[in-house]
């Protein structure tokens, strides 16, 4: 009775704070936490590169704003509660919020890019990079432009944007809403299940087409016959292009714009493509990879608390890396007047691209977490007003500087620290050189079992700062990211 | 009746759509970005600097990670809807998301930065910059450390970040949170008593001592003797020092520290500052500039539709810029062991910040929203593939460029958009020039009215890569706001 009595307020206490983050979601810390910045650093520069502007919306919206805009995915939203005022729900993507924003603001023209996270109520499976909070990366363009101009720059920058991240062994598959929906019409679908008949037709590369016409018979309510034709013609590598034609031609057109970037190698048409998201009216495209991810690289440490969420059946790799395409009615939507602005994007999935570019780096122990190069240290006594002193000059110079928060400790350990962050670089203060109003700097991992230089201390900075600037760093990331594509 | 039939109807169909953003929440965008992200650029590597790493946390905890650390702030706390699964709130701020990261992985020493929003179900009051969801910049340390050491380094990034960002006029307040125990403890404050009679003390700075012993007396149910022996000894600008001899300590200690860093005349001790967190447990700090932000630099255009929202009586300027303090307990909260990671940390508030770093640069217009530096043109004719050509090899050498999403377009509209953008360069496109495999590259904003030089296309690359470094921009944000410093 006692025993049973004390299990159980030992095992309340325990459930009192239950140590973990909510379902689907993780924290971001050390090396992953730089290569992912470096990531996004990248991007940031590759959409400024084409003119891109950044914008920022809240992390939620009026939950009117995102009704009706994602299909049967509408379940997987977020909802705040309603503690009095408004309903609201967190952001699904960063589509919609942007064609809020262009609506709202009465913008005409706009070339925007925005790095947030959206929200997913969706079953978690982490080795596959499915989270529900998970970033976005993406670059719209919106305005009235000529056919399928910014459509091939939007190409563009997902090729290049992949192969700059050395991401190399991908293709992007093309295909375009108004061919599909051209067969679709031909094969007899109504109008209202073409959306529906299309995600299902989207399952093609995963399931083979006995699977989807199930779902397209059973789930979806097409008579067989309808279904029949659909594999007709969608398997079919030539389409008979009576239908379809203004889909055909803008493919043509685009075929001349992608040839200019020198891209169209990496490109292929694939009538089975159909993404899932209503909002599309043209051109639509994904990049895939062969190349999986491996659990171990996502997470490894919780690999095994994470099992239970995780779906291994259905583990096909990380499948598509980057996707988008064009959107001409989603900002009418918002608009009183019904005005249309045309959109066409791109979303680089963050997550996934991090595993690929996590894996190439993590062999080496290049990828360090801190961005200390000098380590302040005190031989003999404790320096420590001294030691602060100087990491003031080095601070105001803009050099990263450390020194422990220690009045006194020995020189072994304050070396073990600095070779802990990678420092580069360490400043001593001994006795006789505090005395004389020197320190000595000494270079670090050079092998060479040196004293260092004498230093005057109103020159330690700009000395510092010369010698720092001498020393190529193998560990910036940057430097890694660019690296991986030679 | 029928005119009301429709009015009703056009009401509803506008209603359908409310384009706004969610209270207390807005879009950022333009140049308010560009200098939003020049500040979270400053304060990372004004972070990085002192050997900060990055962590990211989910936007939302299990809410019982939340409960019970905010005192009767929790009644401003966004809870997600229950929708199955886990109750889960979005995070009030970022030290408990630390605290409990730090607890979850076992981590005994660490200096983290973390740039992030955070939510609070406040009363909105824009001219303020108070909003419901909004940025913090955190550095905090833990780790058990000699007394005050990291304290004081605190307080130097205080100093030197504010300086850095151009914001001079401010003063730093000090206090310990055991030499305020100690005055209370004194006065017969009883202990659960403690935390609320603090609140009170902490609004001594804008109230006068009336209404704060009013407040002691009866919201905090003190007895009137209790408030005035507080009154007492708190207006007393030195302290009968027989109480609170460890926060005194501390405090001697500090101030050789802080003169090591050559702050200390920015720092004032001040009795009446609490803070309303109940997690500090030593020293406290608050910046405050007298500084106020004219309501019209938060968000001038929707200046009108906020008033409502906007309590104009509490104006009192943006009040408190960057805080915070030491909480020794927080980690342990977390921890099964109880085992307690001792934590100091500082919190920079953006949007206040932000108010006063934009009013000194929005007089003139340097800031650009666009980082486009090159314009492609085409003259006499569209040559659209050219041009697209052209582009990608000013992309590949990472030069930002862009052109007229058109086939053809008169050379007036081309040099419009380009100085629209803020373009430094014009790439010209002609009918001879494109017959000899060459461009014209022309200088912009020169006022000189010449053709440009004439350059071979595979050289143009280079050569515009070279005359981009000749030509100093006035409008990086990072060099305006290093420019502020001066």
């Amino acid at each position: 009775m006692l025993r049973r009595f004390i299990r159980t307020m030992s095992e309340s206490k325990i459930k009192e704070f239950t140590l973990k983050t909510p379902k689907g979601t993780k924290d971001w810390a050390d090396k992953d936490m730089v290569i992912r910045e470096g990531i996004f650093s990248y991007l940031s520069t590759l959409f400024k590169k084409h003119g891109g502007v950044t914008i920022d919306t809240p992390v939620f919206e009026l939950r009117e704003i995102l009704s009706g805009k994602y299909g049967e995915d509408s379940k997987l939203i977020y909802n705040l509660e309603d503690q009095g005022g408004e309903l609201t729900s967190l952001r699904y993507d960063l589509t919609v919020p942007f064609a809020r924003f262009v609506a709202m603001n009465g913008i005409s023209s706009i070339k925007r890019y925005h790095i947030a996270k959206v929200y997913r109520r969706d079953q978690p499976a982490m080795t596959k990079g499915r989270m529900r909070e998970f970033y976005q990366c993406d670059f719209d363009v919106a305005g009235a432009y000529d056919t399928m101009v910014p459509d091939a720059e939007m190409l563009e920058i997902l090729c290049s944007g992949l192969q700059g991240l050395g991401i190399n062994d991908f293709k992007v598959k093309l295909n375009h809403r108004k061919i599909l929906d051209g067969i679709f019409e031909v094969c007899g679908v109504k109008e209202e299940d073409v959306r529906k008949v299309s995600s299902a037709v989207d399952k093609l590369d995963k399931s083979p087409w006995e699977i989807v016409r199930k779902e397209m018979v059973d789930e979806k309510n097409q008579p067989e016959e309808v279904a029949d034709r659909i594999g007709e013609y969608v398997k079919l590598i030539l389409l008979a292009n009576e239908s379809a034609s203004q889909g055909i031609r803008d493919m043509a057109i685009l075929s001349d714009y992608v040839e200019a970037f020198g891209i169209s190698k990496l490109l292929s048409f694939d009538l089975s493509l159909a993404r899932g998201l209503d909002y599309y009216t043209g051109l639509i495209y994904e990049a895939v990879t062969a190349q999986s991810a491996p659990p171990t690289t996502v997470d490894s440490k919780k690999k095994k608390s994470l099992k239970e969420d995780d779906d291994a059946s259905d583990y096909v790799g990380v499948g598509s890396i980057v996707a988008g395409g064009r959107y001409d009615n989603l900002v009418g939507m918002f608009s009183a007047s019904k005005k249309s602005i045309p959109c066409v994007g791109v979303s680089f999935g963050v997550e996934r691209i991090f595993s690929l570019v996590r894996q190439r780096l993590v062999q080496d122990q290049q990828v360090r977490a801190s961005h200390t190069n000098v380590f302040i240290m005190a031989f003999g006594n404790g320096f420590l007003t001294e030691r602060m002193a100087v990491a003031k000059r080095l601070w105001d110079a803009g050099i990263e500087t450390e020194y422990l928060y220690k009045n006194k400790s020995n020189p072994r350990r304050q070396f073990e620290a600095a070779e802990k962050l990678g420092c580069s670089i360490a400043v001593i203060l001994g006795k006789d050189e505090v005395a004389q109003g020197k320190v000595r700097v000494k270079t670090l991992n050079t092998g060479v079992n040196d004293d260092g230089e004498l230093v005057d201390l109103d020159n330690v900075a700009p000395y510092v700062k010369e010698k720092l600037e001498g020393i190529v760093r193998v560990d910036d990331i940057s430097r890694l990211i660019g690296n991986l594509t030679n």
